[in-house]
């Protein structure tokens, strides 16, 4: 059985490595704050640093925070490119900027190791519930061999095409739920002060061509005032300016996603980056009140 | 069994009058363009001035183009209301204006009449099979009397609230819609331009979050190039316009929806305006070209 080593136990992290434990597989670990490992001890071995962590690995795992953090794990002295034996598959789970995943992509091959992007979503239930979608760039031949693994942590799981295809995939994905939370959110705003319900308003456009998972899923959320997080703000506004980053590259602009990421940071600004991305309704009442 | 009039026989109005004209019932219709009943003259009257299609009526249902139609329908010297018998039912299943249905409802009610503002949502195809959203605003006595009529058009049938209250959830409907399509035009054309396959990614995005109606109706038309309309540009722009009229009157704004109506209406002065609103995507080829 293939040894893994895996890289960040945050919430997504530790539901997808219980996964790979629970299926048998030898699992070594590494990450930053120690007392997120803290319910895996007994099943896996955690390490101090990657280097130990990594060393004996097959296929090196990584759910990290940001691209800064991605690149530190694997291109630092102290990473991964430099502690593991030729040969190892390597891969990103961390949502990160596609340009950063085609580097990363080269610089393994010149150091004789292979590497895939392959970010999820479906947040902290579809970790927990291992029914993530798994969006995968790279090779084709390393996304059959790491095949075993996906499934054990997601449902769909699509080889979308070379290095950072699937970070492209993720950014794609992340563009279709900002402007569907954006639109339910001044949906519900318009009800609210036409002085309808919007809690009727709301399943009466749901069976229809307004229907969305966004809809079902945090419509009632928005309407609940329940913001707590699914995925955090902070997170959205990371992803939504790799968008940004990435549309710039190609000299194309994304009015919507610009819009929508300008109400978030907004949001943070206020000091809500740790609330769930149905808050975004809280970015239209703040307006409302400057009227 | 009720007496029906039926007035405007375009696309909607043409399959949702034959499903009541099939239950039995006896209708007399009113069109502006004669040809467009052409196909219902053996099972109904058609006639060539609304006071006659009226006058016997039990129930007056009409579904127009724009809120001027649905005014001069109802309003004028030689509308609904100055050639109906007293009681009647109007039902005005053309999207249009809130502020006109109540200002109807009113009138109606002066006139010893009873007034329902009902649009639906699902297009084209939702009148042909009788799956239409029907979203009601009015009294809710009238609501029930309707609910048999209702039933041969519709599949979900919502009492939202007083007179009005149909047209704003009409108007929350299409908020939601339009900021869905904008999303997916926005990840199609951003996955285009990354060099990824926006055919593979939108088959990944579909099964999760970013998942929709319009993802899975409309993607797959955005991606082939197919701009017949199932919803034409120029009525979206009349409903989005509405939303806007709205919107200023409660002093609120709606960005997003802001920023679509003005790509729609880019559209529009372009010459598109009989294509479908998945043609949105147009907004963005033709940006694309100004870099």
């Amino acid at each position: 059985m293939k040894k893994i080593a895996w890289i960040g136990t945050g919430v997504m992290g530790n539901s997808m490595v219980s996964h790979l434990i629970d299926a048998g597989y030898p699992v070594s670990i590494y990450t930053r704050s120690k007392e997120k490992a803290e319910n895996l001890k007994e099943k896996a071995e955690v390490y101090d640093s990657i280097a130990e962590a990594v060393k004996d690995a097959d296929v090196v795992i990584s759910m990290v925070g940001y691209p800064k953090d991605v690149e530190s794990v694997y291109a630092s002295t102290e990473g991964v490119f430099n502690n593991v034996k030729k040969g190892t598959l390597c891969i990103d789970m961390t949502t990160s900027s596609p340009t950063l995943a085609e580097k990363l992509y080269v610089l393994a091959q010149s150091n004789g190791l292979r590497m895939l992007d392959a970010p999820v979503s479906g947040g902290d239930i579809g970790a927990k519930n291992a029914t993530l979608s798994i969006m995968v760039g790279g090779d084709q031949s390393d996304f059959e061999e790491a095949g075993e693994l996906f499934a054990l942590m997601g449902k769909t799981i699509t080889y979308i095409g070379k290095a950072g295809s699937g970070q492209h995939c993720k950014m794609a994905n992340q563009i279709v739920v900002a402007g569907n939370i954006a639109a339910i959110s001044e949906s519900m705003y318009y009800a609210k002060n036409a002085g309808v319900d919007p809690n009727i308003v709301l399943k009466a456009v749901a069976g229809g061509s307004a229907g969305s998972w966004q809809v079902s899923n945090n419509g009632p959320k928005i309407l609940s005032g329940n913001y707590d997080p699914g995925f955090y703000i902070h997170h959205f506004i990371k992803d939504l300016t790799l968008v940004e980053e990435e549309a710039g590259k190609t000299g194309i602009s994304l009015p919507v996603v610009h819009q929508v990421l300008a109400l978030y940071r907004q949001l943070l600004d206020e000091g809500y980056g740790q609330l769930g991305t149905q808050a975004l309704i809280m970015a239209y009442k703040k307006n409302e009140t400057d009227h």
